[in-house]
């Protein structure tokens, strides 16, 4: 699966390349291809598998869906955002080549997701629901939302901490699971994953928030609530995803046991 | 025209506006209704007029167009870009809102602009030639690519400039005019207008290389080229783009002399 994912993306930059300026392309693939643990597509490709829908199929949703991805960490780790010189263990995207570069390897890396997409609904109009879900998810009502909330609000109450998280990680965890679904799941299906994939969304970030327990400037879930509160919340979300996926005790296995990787992880 | 389009603008605002943080709402309504000439909402109904297009058909893209112009103006701003603390005599968007949110606010736009699209092709799939090519002329081989390049390179040649120009300003300028004619141009309309609407984005530039002739530190047509050769240009320009439409001498008044309104403006 991954191979696949990894020849199409390399095949994809090097159609694109011949078209963009050199340093602007080099910031993109140096950004897409830098060790990324790849969650969103595998997400893509585990619930296509759920829903009978082939994984060729679900590729450009995985391809965009990992590219916005890919944008919305070079624009977090700008200097008038987080300011991380460091991301999977290599320096930045703008410390590497310059902020200007990264903002505009960011833009279009975010713009190149929509170019593909529409070349996917331009040849197969059934890619237009997904596709939407897709915008939907990564704008200022979701993905983006949540990224302003953490700069806007002064204090975070619990319930203010669960929109954030479910805007800023969750909604493009919940577009990887639900979007390929949309190609051709069943009705039934496409309700229980919905509700798969919020708890999915949920539970990834709040993993995170446990691995990242030590740097105690950023406001999270576990500096907020505590850690037993947190891990206390992540297996009743394990709960939530179990059921919302019974009805289906053979084929849910992949997506399950996924979620128990991304909620008990370590890194 | 313009106020339909002023209409349809602030009835998008009011109906994202509940589901965004404030601040990050805030940014994007200042961005876009703070003085912009609507200039390519303006081509793209005088557009869809010469191919008898309803300009109602063509205002999601009129709209689209003008969002993704007012982010990478945002963007084109801010510190690590050109530094403009100063836009239509207010203060720029970072000024006022600070620079996390206006990387972010830039983002939504052009997010914004592609779900949009997503849901009038979702409506009329018809729609999707003319949104794929809003999306290619946006992204890194079109204004993006534009925005690099005054980055990368360290000298510029005319035939550079050229590039550069048709990028940058040119590509945008390019798809307002093509894009509505898609939606039902006849394919002779279409061939003619992709011919004036590169004319049209190229002298668009050159038009402000003339009014910006004084800021000396940019690179242009104008301080590469001189006053004179720049001048010259615009009349070839001209001449070729009333050649592109001779066809309909009586469609085309309206296209020329919006053509004649931007290449010979000053200001």
């Amino acid at each position: 699966m991954k191979n696949n994912f990894e020849e199409a993306l390399a095949s994809l930059l090097s159609e694109i390349k011949p078209d963009y300026p050199k340093k602007l392309f080099s910031a993109m693939e140096y950004a897409v291809t830098s060790g990324g643990k790849r969650i969103r597509p595998t997400l893509c490709f585990l619930s296509a598998d759920f829903c009978k829908v082939g994984r060729d199929e679900a590729l450009p949703i995985a391809l965009a869906i990992e590219l916005i991805h890919s944008y919305s960490l070079i624009h977090d780790d700008l200097p008038c955002m987080d300011n991380d010189r460091v991301r999977r263990g290599k320096p930045t995207v703008h410390v590497a080549f310059g902020e200007a570069t990264a903002l505009l390897a960011g833009d279009a890396l975010l713009n190149l997701a929509y170019e593909k997409l529409f070349s996917a609904a331009n040849e197969h109009p059934e890619f237009l629901p997904a596709c939407k879900l897709i915008a939907d998810c990564a704008g200022g009502a979701g993905m983006i939302g949540g990224q302003a909330m953490e700069f806007e609000n002064e204090t975070f109450s619990e319930e203010d901490l669960f929109v954030l998280d479910r805007k800023k990680t969750g909604m493009l965890i919940k577009c990887a699971i639900l979007a390929p679904a949309l190609l051709s799941g069943s009705p039934k299906k496409i309700s229980a994953l919905s509700s798969f994939s919020d708890y999915a969304g949920l539970a990834f970030q709040l993993a995170d928030d446990l691995i990242d327990e030590k740097k105690e400037e950023k406001t999270s879930f576990v500096t907020v609530c505590g850690k037993e509160r947190t891990e206390e919340t992540l297996r009743s979300l394990r709960k939530k995803a179990q059921i919302s996926l019974a009805k289906w005790p053979e084929e849910n296995k992949d997506l399950l046991n996924f979620f128990d990787q991304l909620a008990f992880r370590n890194n």
